[in-house]
């Protein structure tokens, strides 16, 4: 058999191996270390290398994408040697971010071309009066009122009690000249456009003054907000936290059930109230620490113009109106598109006579971070046959295209979100983010988020975990674990079987990190619920999955999915790696471009009125769909060639 | 001299008197008492007496309108016996009412014709939903607005965040039948109809319930409210009370000062809206204890709809709206149109989302309390030329009939409600309203409110003690005490020359209640500054005073005015007493009509676009018309002809 020179960038001197020895084989015999968590499945895809020059033949590039291969990555694991080459072993932090370059987020950028004249329902003009005298002793509105029309041709103008109360003081300090901020909107389906005076202030302040907005959304975990610059559309600070309602339930139903209690509803109006002003907060200072010294600081309270996303349950807390009906067959909301309200009347800490904006939903289940996703991604403007999903408590799925939208929402539960899994945590620091075992010693690896020792397992990691304990055959494709394998790390514990992800000396908690046979099952379920709502939604309209041409991920939660793995449990359709797109919080992203352009505001409100609303649990379709997915990835593996390939070529093929 | 027998009714036995003799002396011989306060100089009224039969002459009816003469009235004091007679002494308290008749305040009806349907901006309907179902998951918002829509007709309605809570609550506990109860307005100048929801109620309410409103009117002083019945425009209950502001000043002015301190605003608004409130409890407990057992109670909270008139300072602050630059130059109002209110902003403890509409004013001292006046008398729908007056804290005044109407506003001060005068008091119990001097002892006899021993005197006593003095001699047409009478009641007091109403032993108080030089020097500036308004007023068109077909005086001060006295002081013009119409509180009366009927509102708004307001301050003939006001009654006694007359006729002629 021949050989052959490896060179190692670095190394001046080169490894012989004979054709056919492993890349990994010829780094370890150079004494160098490539981490391989699977075990050299060629699943993990960590081993990644640079293949600089040189003739190597790829078994697997499973966890690569073609662009991947055409720069010359290669996996040491799967990787051949068949004549001399010279190879680079790229840090470690590089190859991560390599293999998640498909899975980072779009930066946030303005819309193109956003005009803040032309787009913004925000104004603002330098009014100057002529003062009153004996001759015209006119009263300050009727004077401001003129000088609206004439100056600024708004003719509809209404001015709130607040500013009723400023106007003469902030005329007289400005010596009648004044800058007025109005928010101009259309009233009752486009009868009248309305121009609402938010605010006055003394003398004609600069044009290049900011106008501060907010984009927010309320998710049932996490509140996120964006502050705005709405002159330019720059997103100046984000911040998220979790949303304070989350220690009265976990999940959309136990709020709706706590806030049926005797003032629970008010509580949660408060609590989560208190997160997002703190957020606003937060933001504000974020952007007061990094501006420049010339630039004026920011206050919440100078935030004019605020749009709210999230789902329908999480809109109607915010604004303390009952939810019950949503839990209830025929689980109706109280309002899927609510009227523009003051800063004051909704208890957001915006200016008390800013619009409060919240975005419109479709029902129940399908709420306003749906309509704001769905526009933030493009998919009613698209040819392209889309599936676009938000995974969060809930999992909501929209199918369709510019000619049309169908959606449902699969009660999955929090599962993926950590909760009702016994060591499952939400995605913090200490949660372990991404596991792979060893296929031939069971033995897992995991990345922790932040590093260090482990606390729990989030969401992604769950994923990852499944997929493994499929891959290797620690489970059965029913979820069953395999007590016959040689591994001390499958056993029967106080919940009954369970696999030990890490030890109790590994953890943060000085206890062992495992994952049940319920817990599995609860995983099963929520996967299950989603893999049925594509299935449903794609026969609604007799559309096969595979034609999808575009399959697009929001929510925070699905920036960190691991698409291979994901696919592997049957969580996402067997579709080519590239068709996926993230775009992290479509939710919120939907809200920012709502905050600045009227347009994109009245294209969420149709696509709201045009969207075909699944009702799943009347469906009987699905309870049939929902019952073949319950298994790993689904009972029908053709649905799932890729998974089939894998599971085919796990025993390396020479 | 022929001789005469004159019966009394009541005593069969006659006297016997000759030619020429008075009543008055003829019951002094039939041992009768007649009362004569002013020391029989016909001037106070007192001694009027019944002729049944027989011949008299009267020297004098100054006291007496036509209709009384007619009716066979006389003065006692002043009719003399010039053949047999029967004549009737009436009981005291029948003098009184039938020398008040004329001053007795019109009873309030609701408007003739008065249509609830076609009048009222308040609307109840009842709607019949269709329940929502697996097949019709549309959100209860939109299934309210559609039956708003196909069974009232109701197109642009505006459903408030709290109707947005309480919805789903009311239509599933009234099994989708509701009773919407809504306000149906103009917007922008009338370009569109708005229906605003106030409330919804579960089932189908009895057509018959009472929908209730309330009339408030704001004064300086007093605060009036009127509970009434929206249906059939009857007003249940009225209450009054002293504006709780009063201890922060008892002028317009001293309140925009004490406005304008720290929290001053705030501390008045705080002040007039308790007074309100406890207004608004007061006329719903009154309602509640005399009605029907099977009606139901009424709480302020049920009140749907207020207006509010009110001088401008008042409104200003009774929204809180600062009102400095109303006190100074040039004078202007920050607000003259207020736009319509919810309850909750307003302050006001009626329905949360009840309409609250302040009624429009014309500048800073013209207010919705003149609009709603001139409205209530009816003097911009008439041809006949009318004057109309509101004395209270401030003397507005306005000039014209459906042609034009000319307006201004004399700042009186607040001497005729009883302030800056040194005995002066509130019209309350213990103060003195009317005087008695004999022109002969110069000894006084007074009425006082309640009955009992005075504790001061207030405006129509101030008034009426004014007249005195001048028409005995008194005071000269100066003012000035006239130290050489034979009293002990004209003396140098500490405050320099007074005279002593009531001697320390018969008042409340222990101390002599006095009038000092001062207090008349107050009083004059007060009446010449009305009286130079009529003047400035009639001049801006070129029309004398004596074409003036009406007058009409309104105010609850002007309820108690003595026409007669008021004229001999100049405060009124001399005209004939039967061109004199009081109808009280018009201001109250302008909102009860406004309240009631929406073409009435809008009436009152043109009433305040089309007077023509004439600011005294700025007016060079203003002056001079004062300076020749500042006498009694005025410096040219030609244009008081019946006070000319009745000097003439002191002197008893025979």
């Amino acid at each position: 058999m021949a050989e052959h020179r490896v060179y190692f960038a670095g190394h001046p001197q080169p490894v012989v191996v004979s054709t056919g020895t492993l890349i990994s084989e010829a780094a370890r015999l150079a004494g160098l270390d490539i981490l391989q968590p699977c075990g050299g499945q060629g699943r993990c895809g960590r081993c990644a290398v640079l293949i600089l020059a040189g003739t190597v033949r790829r078994r697997s590039t499973l966890r690569l994408s073609a662009e991947d291969v055409a720069q010359g990555f290669a996996l040491a694991c799967q990787t051949v040697v068949e004549g001399d080459c010279r190879v680079e072993i790229p840090p470690q932090e590089k190859v991560e971010r390599r293999l998640t370059t498909d899975r980072t987020v779009a930066e946030v950028t303005p819309p193109v071309g956003y005009n803040f004249d032309l787009d913004q329902t925000i104004h603002r003009v330098h009014l100057t009066l002529p003062p009153p005298s004996m001759d015209d002793q006119t009263d300050d509105l009727s004077r401001l009122l003129t000088a609206l029309r004439q100056q600024a041709g708004f003719t509809s103008v209404t001015v709130p009690l607040p500013m009723l109360r400023k106007m003469g003081g902030v005329l007289r300090e400005g010596d009648w000249e004044v800058t007025a901020i109005l928010d101009v909107r259309e009233r009752f389906e486009g009868k009248l456009l309305e121009e609402w005076l938010i605010d006055l202030l003394p003398g004609h302040k600069p044009q290049d003054d900011p106008l501060w907005g907010a984009a927010i959304d309320i998710g049932t975990t996490t509140v996120t907000v964006w502050l705005v610059n709405l002159l330019n559309g720059e997103v100046v600070a984000q911040a998220s936290e979790y949303n304070g309602q989350i220690a009265r339930g976990e999940d959309v139903i136990s709020r709706i059930v706590y806030a049926s209690k005797d003032n629970g509803g008010e509580e949660l109006r408060h609590l989560v109230l208190t997160t997002i002003n703190d957020l606003l907060k937060t933001v504000c200072e974020r952007y007061n620490r990094r501006k420049e010294e010339w630039q004026p600081p920011v206050t919440p309270q100078e935030i004019v113009k605020a749009t709210v996303a999230g789902n329908s349950t999480m809109i109607h807390l915010f604004l303390g109106i009952p939810a019950s009906s949503i839990r209830l067959s025929p689980f109706v909301t109280a309002v899927n598109h609510v009227p523009l309200l003051s800063g004051e009347e909704s208890g957001l800490a915006i200016h008390p006579l800013g619009v409060v904006d919240c975005l419109p939903g479709v029902a129940s289940y399908v709420g306003a971070d749906i309509t704001a996703g769905v526009y933030a991604c493009g998919m009613d403007d698209t040819t392209r046959l889309t599936l676009f999903m938000d995974v969060g408590t809930n999992g909501e799925i929209v199918l369709g295209s510019s000619d049309w939208l169908v959606t449902c929402a699969c009660s999955a539960g929090p599962a993926f979100e950590g909760a009702g899994v016994y060591c499952g945590m939400r995605a913090t620091r200490g949660a372990i983010e991404e596991v792979w075992i060893n296929g031939e010693t069971y033995e897992p690896t995991y990345r922790v988020i932040g590093g260090g020792k482990p606390r729990g397992i989030c969401g992604s990691g769950l994923i990852s975990l499944l997929a493994e304990m499929f891959m290797t055959g620690v489970i059965d494709k029913g979820g069953n674990l395999n007590t016959s394998l040689p591994t001390p790390r499958i056993r029967q514990g106080e919940q009954g079987l369970e696999y030990v992800v890490a030890w109790a000396e590994e953890t943060q908690t000085g206890k062992d990190i495992t994952i049940t046979h319920v817990d599995i099952d609860n995983l099963l379920r929520a996967k299950g619920a989603i893999y049925a709502g594509y299935n449903v939604l794609a026969d609604s309209v007799g559309v096969p999955l595979e034609m999808i041409e575009q399959m697009i991920i929001g929510g925070s939660f699905g920036k960190y999915i691991n698409v291979e793995k994901a696919i592997q449990i049957g969580l996402l359709p067997d579709i080519p790696w590239e068709r996926f797109q993230f775009l992290g919080n479509t939710s919120v992203r939907g809200a920012y471009y709502a905050l600045l352009d009227h347009h994109a505001r009245e294209r969420i409100k149709e696509i709201a009125s045009r969207m075909t609303y699944i009702e799943l649990s009347a469906d009987n379709s699905f309870y049939e769909a929902f019952m073949s997915a319950l298994f790993l990835p689904h009972t029908d593996l053709e649905r799932f060639p890729s998974v089939a390939q894998a599971l085919r070529s796990k025993a390396p093929v020479d």
